[in-house]
């Protein structure tokens, strides 16, 4: 292993001759045959690879993108990242995975750190979305797709979905079969999608449409399993001793729902018989789950293609203007909402 | 957004100096003041950021330590990740994580792509290890450091467990339970885990002590949920018609597990009064997954902190001596293996 890289500098000195030189030599910009000779031969020395500096010089192209999210973690983040490598790679470009932090500022941190050249844009889905990172990535010094919540206003491209009317089919479903006393299992609500699931959920079970005995509400500390079920236990032990125990939870991801579940066994119940439990993400792990999940789909591989294309695009012509994709939701009924194995 | 990252040549040309001055003069390697805020003004007016360029130019430094895994979906990389970037990120590391594909030709093109110096080092974990990655890894443009098999004999970092032994702890479990009928499911055995599990289980089932009925083995496509659940399928079908069926499943990883214990439950069978079920890994899916999963744990987190504090050492010098650590594996007992539900 060569234990240090050589830059572009030593090799101009190793040759004796200018940077501006070496750069030409190195990169076929025009130089002469013995010139080039002579610089390949002190970067052959030295073991200097054409590389990123050598590259930035040229072309100013990294072929690397970066997708960042919050918790990588999250399997409705991977299916994006696998969706977004199909339509990248057969253009020869490489997603590299990077995590937001949880705060806005850590977010503003990360777009900032795109100044540093090592990727040609970035695919970004924010936790926690404010004016600053806004600001920020109207700024960036390289393309930026944001998959989140709709930035039409702002002139940034963005891939959104409907989480939101996505939690009302899912308090629907959950009405439609018979469920009065439903619980809802959020994350914290000054996230972006916790924000948008708990304007969807409040619109839902005050629809007039819906007749409900009981509506109980709370939050778990993050998206995660552990997170669902500790929320999950609290919102359970909320019912006065004796009276009748919530009778369907709505939960506001996959991973929550997971947690859910468990908590609701603990007490001996089953689920769909006693607690019937909805997600949100359709993830593979709530598929294979038992009982599977009942999950609304955000179309998790439809916006990683969708943002995927717009940043090939954005990565040829920077300056075009920035383009909206929506996609919806969709309510996948299985057996954690009912009792047909068929559900499978 | 600025359309395009200004190159060091451009804030020359500007400046109307030589690339050396400008170099010297953005990053303080002596230069007068006059030619400073010349080409300061320049590299201002051009939106210029003292960037990968400068830095490469300057002190080789990225700050960011590449993560390299086959799968990221696969939960245990997840727990590696997040050991990893605990132990970088106090000293000012990123951590960018990266696909090594399936191939050992894959990971050899990522290995090489090092070169562009966009990371300071690599943790790789790939999942095919042959000489020509080994040659390639010795060769890297920066310190690498491998999670998997261990490297002692080529001078190497390394980061290894005993999964052989793991398995073969799994076996003795259910043989201890009273299971004789045991069937094998593992991934691809031309892959490094693999490989070594095989031997585990071969050696366990063979040893002395160990009386069994039955014995099979199956291979799955790779190591995910999916192509557990198929392996599985094909596993106990093998069983001839109204004979005993198999009374124990090792399964590979967790994810092999959950598809297993799915096909275990297609037959109308229950896990694990007929038939018990233990993983690898010891991933939060299986402890959260019902029921829980007895899996044996490789200590993914104290491999990530382990391989990430060798690529500190390696960072501040990379020609120390290749380091060796080894991590020990630890069966856990969990619900998929006991009725006793207090093993919850």
């Amino acid at each position: 292993m060569t234990s240090t890289r050589a830059t572009l500098i030593q090799v101009a000195e190793r040759a004796g001759v200018s940077l501006a030189s070496t750069s030409r030599a190195l990169h076929g910009a025009g130089a002469s045959k013995a010139m080039v000779e002579r610089v390949r031969a002190a970067a052959e020395e030295l073991g200097y690879s054409a590389d990123a500096i050598g590259r930035s010089l040229r072309m100013k192209k990294t072929f690397q993108i970066a997708f960042a999210v919050a918790d990588i973690g999250n399997p409705v983040y991977v299916e994006m990242m696998r969706a977004i490598h199909e339509v990248l790679a057969p253009h020869g470009y490489r997603v590299v995975v990077m995590s937001t932090g949880d705060t806005s500022d850590s977010t503003i941190e990360l777009v900032r750190s795109l100044g540093s050249g090592f990727v040609d844009g970035m695919v970004v889905s924010p936790l926690r979305t404010d004016d600053g990172l806004i600001t920020e990535i109207q700024q960036a010094p390289v393309p930026v797709v944001v998959i989140g919540r709709a930035m039409d206003d702002r002139g940034i491209s963005s891939v959104s979905t409907d989480s939101a009317g996505g939690i009302g089919e899912a308090v629907r479903h959950l009405h439609a079969i018979g469920r009065r006393r439903i619980g809802f299992l959020n994350g914290p609500v000054d996230t972006t999608p916790g924000a948008s699931r708990q304007r969807g959920f409040d619109a839902a079970v005050t629809a007039g449409d819906l007749t409900a005995e009981r509506i109980e509400r709370e939050t778990a500390q993050d998206f995660t399993v552990g997170a669902g079920l500790e929320a999950a236990r609290r919102l359970l032990a909320r019912v006065p001793e004796g009276g009748p125990q919530l009778d369907a939870l709505v939960a506001a991801n996959d991973l929550l729902a997971i947690g859910a579940i468990r908590a609701v066994r603990e007490l001996g119940l089953s689920v769909p018989e006693d607690v019937a439990v909805t997600g949100m993400d359709d993830t593979e792990i709530g598929r294979v789950f038992q009982p599977s999940l009942t999950s609304v789909s955000l179309g998790a591989t439809e916006r990683g293609r969708a943002a995927a294309r717009l940043m090939l695009q954005l990565a040829d012509d920077p300056d075009q203007p920035a383009q909206q994709v929506s996609v919806g939701a969709e309510l996948m009924v299985r057996e954690s909402t009912t009792t047909e194995r068929g559900a499978r």
